[in-house]
């Protein structure tokens, strides 16, 4: 693999597998265009067992074989597909000073030089993946998305044939298997979309909707007090190699049209963005200089560099805004309390509401994906589920079905700070309020009190909240609420979003999620500690915590841990059980021999759910 | 205050209040020689807010005017109300080269040299807090804890006039005020237990059930490979410090007996042993040569030391070890693979489940109350939930009957590893078959795949059960599965299972849990600092993570933060609506007139559940 360093932008980002696992590329039956990926991890020789197949949200990051070249911009892999469906060629807008925030000649970040052909649908053609699924059409991205959910489910599954698909799913219809026409009808129904912007070209598609797997997504973006372009892409990758489905560029401040065309072009996962935050910049930073045209103009400025979906706060109506005044803490959302600032100091309803229309008709042409913004979500327990949140909550789902009928795909932001007992009416009410649209939640956090820790204060509700039916899960950091997250803070936020959203699916009961819990535990048992490393979430660390106790490497073969030593092992002692048990031609029927023999000593080995 | 530095004995330990706060006594009314110990947080004179009362498990080693003398063990503040009860002065039990380990005379840990005269109950006295309680009678113990419950909570909640105690408790009777009465009556009934071996004088009395706080475990102890007795009391310290209720220690190998004299001297919190590691250590190891009389013998040696509770796993009977013959991780309690490993190399009944009446009468004899081990918990979400864990909870209701009948005080363990959908089914059969005895859970685990981050995993499962009604909750470390707990995450692990007690605490309503939450966001929002950094959790770490964006004193009365920067910041909005909130007489005012004049612009602010 060879890295091109390029003075001009990001200088270098982490490359290659994560240990013990190569990327893959399978292709859909019948489709030998689509290459998908996959990551494969290898297991001990003595643990007779297949490859264990994962999901794989890195790109070609990971791949060895790939030559990774940041000016360049990754492969454009949807390019033909885009390209047969006749869309229109248009000329890019041209970019204005107060793009990049009327940042100074010298203080300027080149733009990533990669270059693209710009499309737009033409007038009355289909374009979203919300039309084409309407219209009974099966494109290449849901083919894709298809195969990458199922992830090789038949052959797994088939080889671990002990399965229970137990779970709990509260009304989600979780298939066996997922088929193209599956992912099609879901689409059609508003239940899921497949954020891809006709302009985002290196994208690998992947869906997000309560009948899939759950999503998680990683905020990155530079803001006015720190940070730079080559620490952001790099961030980007950092949080695509362990496990971010989706990213946001938040960036406020300057640059923020050059920097977004480097993430852009470098980024196999969906990018969000909150283009309130750009239109906020170009006039000085004073809400109440916001108007429509400056809104509008950045949207189309967005929608054009690629970006997948946009969050927009058009939920935040005027009349919504008295609401707030007596909340412990008030307005958290940034869009939220423009919004709200703007719309007070007009005394007018909010022009995102007013306009929202004209809105779903410029992200309809390059198929921008809605994010409903949830800018009055609660900024603290005290907060929680008040009537100013589930009144804006009421108009995203109406904001919903205006959506949907310009063609346009939808999910809504969702909170927050929520403790447990309050977690469950916020998923019933979207869900009823929204037709079923996927929930798009941050956290929430079921606590205020643990500043430093709100990634677990977060995780425990993510994992709750996605059980229950998000579709994705906003991480969290360890920074939330003091400083801005570093590299280990975006590693630390990515997997502890992982385990809530793996908690999530495997309490819902989805087909395969238990498939890495057993080959994890299985490895446990049988003291293949290299194996036990690299079917976890993130290898490196568990390698190093046992290290830190046990450094040989003849260690890593033996079979006990540092909890008990050599000495002693419970897992030893249970190999002996089972080992008595098959000498004894099976303990189960010995029970039944002492049973027939009248003795209780034995008791029947059965099934309690 | 002065700390002696013992060549002998553990050189260190970490004094000194958590930083922001201190200690203050307060004494229950009527009761002046009772001193209930408790930490205060100073708010900024901009608050105009009394200092914030938290609970305090750190003992002595947290307030500036103790002399802390780890030879000389801490103040034995229950002697005389244990004095007063008439129980008979005994000879200690002579030491043997066995309690040790057999440890040769040039490794052996000196003893702590603290001296304390040793008593039992005479035939026929009552001596548990059980039986106090259910003749009627109330204890300085229960006194004690009913102050201590209560953290001032006339007084704060009198000053948050606002409080709502909405919640979940799912059948919890969490009362408006604690009581000693209440106390007495939820220990007669089984429901709660305060750990107090009429042998450890200088415990501060905690109580645990499931209408209480929810209460936090720490695990320490060396092991076979690594760590010391200095160690194993700095890590005791460390761990009270923020905010472990109770503390096990689970040393094996050398020296047991000479570190646990260190550890019992020097504790202000409960400590817990599992005595079967320790009879397992004196016939070397080897689990078949176990027997009645040496585990007896261990019995009596540390309930002699003071220990206050012990796990027996005296529900690992023969006839269910063939049930986990077949399980994906076999038995992974280290308890419970001993008894079963004993069972089968002896084809016999369990000597715990046959002595059990013995058993009882030792521990009664110095109130040490029992926490019935869950020898056969599931060690993977595999096994969760299965016969063989069920068949054991069983056996366990069955054994709290006998232990209350022999007036025993009665804790039950739970699991383990346990995927979010088979949790509340795990509470609901303890409830119903331990005859709602205190439940006291490892984690549980919600998913397998992530080592390194089992503190997580654990806690999402652990803030779940503890909503459903686990009185105390058994902490997991980063390490977990991997090595040895250091320091580090000695302190990463009480946090985060502090966070999952209070979120629990929280979500059943506690009519005080919402007061911290509360204090800390109205801190955010006013842009206090300090105050948010020391009404956290770990005060430490939000200042640095705070400092490492913006590290000068300035900021810390800044009003924005590192995420928005100086120029915008949403919290800052929210005051602008508050204020023209108030110079418009009232929004909800305004509303009022906007309804009346019937013009539709505002709505009516009303709360919804």
């Amino acid at each position: 693999m060879n890295i091109i360093a390029k003075p001009a932008g990001p200088e270098s980002v982490t490359t290659g597998p994560i240990v013990g696992s190569r990327k893959i590329y399978t292709c859909p039956e019948g489709h030998p265009h689509i290459r998908v990926p996959f990551r494969e991890i290898a297991l001990e020789p003595t643990a007779n067992e297949p490859p264990f197949r994962t999901y794989d949200t890195s790109g070609p990051y990971t791949d060895t074989s790939a030559l990774i070249d940041l000016d360049a911009g990754l492969p454009a892999i949807r390019a033909p597909w885009i390209a047969a469906r006749g869309f229109e060629a248009i000329t890019p807008r041209a970019v204005k000073p107060e793009d990049n925030g009327f940042t100074p000649e010298d203080r300027l970040v080149a733009p990533c030089p990669a270059t693209q052909d710009l499309r737009a649908a033409r007038p009355g053609q289909m374009v979203t993946q919300y039309e084409f699924a309407r219209a009974g059409i099966l494109t290449e991205e849901m083919i894709y998305v298809a195969h990458r959910e199922n992830l090789g489910r038949a052959e797994a599954l088939d080889w671990a044939s002990e399965r229970i698909a137990d779970g709990e799913s509260f009304g989600a219809e979780l298939p066996e298997f997922v088929t193209p026409e599956f992912v099609r009808s879901e689409i059609a129904r508003g239940r899921a979309i497949i954020p891809a912007n006709i302009n985002h070209p290196e994208l690998e598609p992947t869906i997000i909707g309560r009948n899939f797997l759950v999503k998680i997504n990683a905020n990155i973006g530079n803001s006015a007090v720190t940070s730079s372009a080559a620490e952001e892409v790099d961030k980007l990758v950092w949080a695509i190699r362990w496990g971010a489905d989706t990213v946001m560029d938040l960036s406020t401040g300057r640059n923020i049209h050059n920097i977004r065309s480097w993430i852009m072009r470098n980024s196999p996962v969906p990018i969000g963005t909150v283009p309130l935050y750009q239109a906020l910049e170009k006039v000085g930073g004073d809400p109440d200089k916001l108007d429509w045209e400056v809104f509008k103009d950045t949207l189309i400025e967005q929608a054009e560099q690629g970006v997948d979906y946009f969050t927009i706060h058009a939920g935040v109506r005027l009349a919504y805004v008295p609401l707030t005044a007596r909340r412990t803490t008030g307005i958290v959302s940034r869009g939220g309390s423009i919004m709200a600032r703007w719309c007070l100091a007009h005394h007018k309803e909010s022009f995102l509401y007013e306009r929202f229309d004209e809105i779903c008709e410029i992200m309809r042409k390059h198929d921008v994906s809605f994010s409903l913004g949830d800018g009055l979500r609660p900024g603290s327990n005290a907060d929680a589920n008040d009537r100013a949140q589930f009144a804006e909550l009421e108009t995203l789902g109406e904001l919903t079905k205006v959506a949907w009928n310009n063609g346009c795909q939808v999910m809504i932001e969702g909170p927050g700070h929520v403790p447990m007992h309050k977690i469950k009416v916020n998923m019933d009410k979207q869900l009823r309020e929204c037709g079923e649209a996927p929930f798009y939640t941050l956290g929430p956090l079921t606590t205020d009190i643990a500043p430093g820790y709100d990634h677990i204060t977060s995780a425990i509700g993510a994992a709750m909240i996605g059980w229950f039916g998000t579709s994705m899960l906003c991480y969290v950091t360890p920074k939330e609420h003091l400083g801005l997250p570093n590299r280990d803070d975006v590693k630390v936020g990515v997997i502890t979003y992982r385990i809530a959203a793996h908690a999530a699916d495997l309490a819902k009961g989805h087909p395969q999620a238990k498939l890495r819990d057993d080959a994890i535990s299985r490895a446990r048992f049988e003291f293949r500690w290299q194996d036990q490393f690299n079917l976890g979430l993130d290898p490196d660390t568990a390698r190093q915590f046992h290290d830190e106790t046990l450094p040989k490497e003849a260690h890593k073969v033996a079979h006990f841990c540092s909890m008990c030593g050599p000495k002693f092992c419970s897992m030893k002692i249970s190999h002996d059980i089972r080992e008595d048990s098959l000498r004894q031609n099976g303990l189960a029927e010995m029970s039944e021999t002492f049973k027939s023999t009248g003795s209780q000593l034995y008791i029947k080995q059965e099934s309690e759910a």
